[in-house]
């Protein structure tokens, strides 16, 4: 028999509402919730800097974590994991930091079309603030990347390539090390969305060749308000800090300071060590579990959905045909009922999905729908869900009106 | 008989140490773990975009900690307040949106000496990237600010004020509202860090006349991860967002964003919500017991400490010679020892204290000492602890082979 991994997650155990918002935020297992709860419970300090013993503890589960986090996306060292707030924040970071001092006018940023646009509009803003142009790489509609098309795009003024790993809208998993090999060609870096990959996919960043690998706990089973930056190092050593105040510096005088090295130079004030002791409990669930068996149901479940949704007329699933270019993401439109009024119907049935751009306007756009409904599962959710929603969109065209 | 407030905070109920480093994070009560606990097992899900019932279980929360905190400070409305990772990133917000885009060359921002490294590193940043130049602010060797001085250095040209309420190392509060009335004169804004102060005093916002005021939640018994920046509203609305992704803008285009309205135009990316439901809980913790209950007890704790001080030769408490001048916060030198051996007894003796330069080297440079050793007293603390602290100090010199 099967293991029930729902029995981890006590929100899940309620049976209160069939939970496909997954893409926007996963369910914290109990081992999560106790892992911050026994950081405050036993070890409560602000670390780094103390050298009594609460905080000597603190400062191990902060820096335990940090290398539980390195081997997890296999970066070559701990220094190269920066601890954020979440994917945006170490996007911004970037674009700060490295954005303002390596851009000027006449570079260009390639920016795919399915970015998110936590990876689109700090690339506007560098662009405005610097001058360099933006460009856009599209895909095809079933949301395939072109690597011809990427040949031609990258030039060598191309100096910055932002790519989503996974896109949060299409599930489709992009070309990365192929988009990172051409753009290192022309001496371009390139910053990696990770936010809706980590979840699903074993991470290799070093395999990718990413220079900027960016992701949230939240997503991850983790907490919310924790996020991670990987970074090669040879571009972080040469990188200004972005925020700064304590815990960040070697020493200050009134004109100015020498700053820490790395990974601390990028973290300043006080740290969510809590929130890394459960990120680090998020890691050991997942590694637990193993990507293999989480990748399995997931499939299966999104196989049944998917199937299930093409038997019904009017309704259009955007992307690939084949659930296995889905992690688990399925976005649809139901021909003439608005989506919200879908996301509305699925909601009275107990079904929690999203509707509206989903953070990715241009990709919208661009696809021809001004928004869309969103379901996207994990490994927990059941055949029994994935049935109970294609049931639930089967009505909806006859519910408002429109017959089937 | 006195309520036993110690009960309320698990790890103090360990008894494993004196904690007395409340001014670098405070320990949190149960109620604001199981603040936490509560929103991941029943409530949890991405706020903000979602329509069904868990979202907007989370978004409701969310929004409730707003319009809590600005009660708690007397806000004139929600929209000035941004929820942040901590004060840190508060005034780098600051110094970056408003102070990027109002400062330019010639123009002076004013510093206090007082100053955390939080709020002056990023004012050494902006004064390095528009030009202007940074001047300083010394106070007397009690802490005082001398306000002739404060009229004297505040001049047409001072676009900008940051000082501390404050200071986390004398522990003294600075006349705010009388220096924001000097700097409202001449059109100079003024930042206040409030981290220190949150903790201890109620807040008014309005009646400090604060432009604006960042603080911590984790120093406010709150978790770690969450953070509070204040703004005036016709500031804020003038200023460009920090952080861009999602949740922050009104629509985007492959060319550019019109972002959202305050307060989430400064607040990009997936939010801390469950931290903003320990936030609250902490502040319903703190008015539960009332700043005037708080106050009292950490002030008799203060005085035991301060007094038993005063009795020991070669012992020198920085700042004023009166405990209310201090908000719990003892820093100390002891001729000829090290600060860091000091702290060392005091580990040794069970005493969590922090030794170092507590993030404010100007000021330590400009009291003429390296490092010193700190103590920090929590409304929670016993006069059991404020002894035991006096009698580890009274034997430091003679444990280190100096005699008495």
């Amino acid at each position: 028999m099967e293991r029930d991994y729902r029995k981890d997650f006590p929100l899940l155990m309620q049976d209160r509402t069939v939970y496909l918002d997954n893409a926007a935020t996963a369910q914290r297992p109990q081992c999560v919730i106790d892992a911050e709860m026994d950081f405050y419970k036993n070890h409560n300090a602000n670390p780094l800097r103390g050298t009594y013993p609460l905080s000597v503890e603190a400062t191990d589960i902060y820096e335990q974590a940090r290398a539980r986090v390195a081997q997890f996306i296999h970066a070559a060292s701990t220094e190269e994991v920066i601890f954020t707030r979440n994917t945006t924040e170490g996007i911004n970071l970037v674009a700060y930091s490295y954005g303002l001092t390596n851009l000027k006018a006449g570079d260009e940023i390639l920016v795919s079309i399915m970015e998110h646009h936590s990876n689109l509009l700090p690339w506007q803003m560098a662009a405005r603030m610097t001058g360099a142009s933006l460009k856009f790489l599209e895909c095809g509609k079933d949301g395939s990347v072109d690597l011809d098309l990427v040949e031609k795009l990258i030039t060598d003024r191309t100096k910055l390539v932002a790519v989503t790993q996974i896109s949060n809208v299409l599930g489709r998993e992009n070309p990365v090390r192929e988009i990172a090999a051409i753009a290192h060609k022309k001496g371009a870096v390139v910053v990696v969305d990770g936010a809706q990959s980590t979840p699903h996919k074993k991470i290799d960043v070093q395999a990718l060749d990413a220079d900027f690998f960016a992701f949230s706990g939240h997503k991850l089973f983790g907490p919310m308000g924790i996020g991670v930056l990987y970074g090669k190092k040879a571009l972080l050593d040469q990188m200004p800090p972005f925020l700064s105040g304590g815990e960040m510096i070697d020493s200050v005088t009134r004109e100015g300071a020498k700053f820490a090295e790395l990974p601390h130079k990028f973290e300043a004030g006080t740290v969510n060590a809590a929130g890394t002791a459960g990120l680090l409990a998020a890691i050991d669930y997942i590694e637990g579990i193993g990507f293999d068996e989480m990748e399995r149901r997931e499939l299966a479940v999104t196989e049944r959905a998917l199937s299930g949704l093409k038997e019904i007329p009017h309704v259009h699933v955007l992307g690939s045909e084949r659930a296995e270019e889905h992690t688990g993401i399925l976005t649809f439109v139901v021909d003439q009922v608005h989506p919200h009024d879908v996301s509305e119907v699925l909601i009275a049935d107990g079904i929690s999905v999203r509707a509206g751009h989903h953070c990715a306007q241009p990709l919208l756009q661009y696809l021809g729908v001004n928004s869309a409904t969103r379901a996207s599962f994990m490994f927990y959710n059941t055949k029994e869900e994935a049935d109970r929603l294609v049931k639930s969109i089967a009505s909806i065209r006859e519910r408002m009106g429109y017959g089937r």
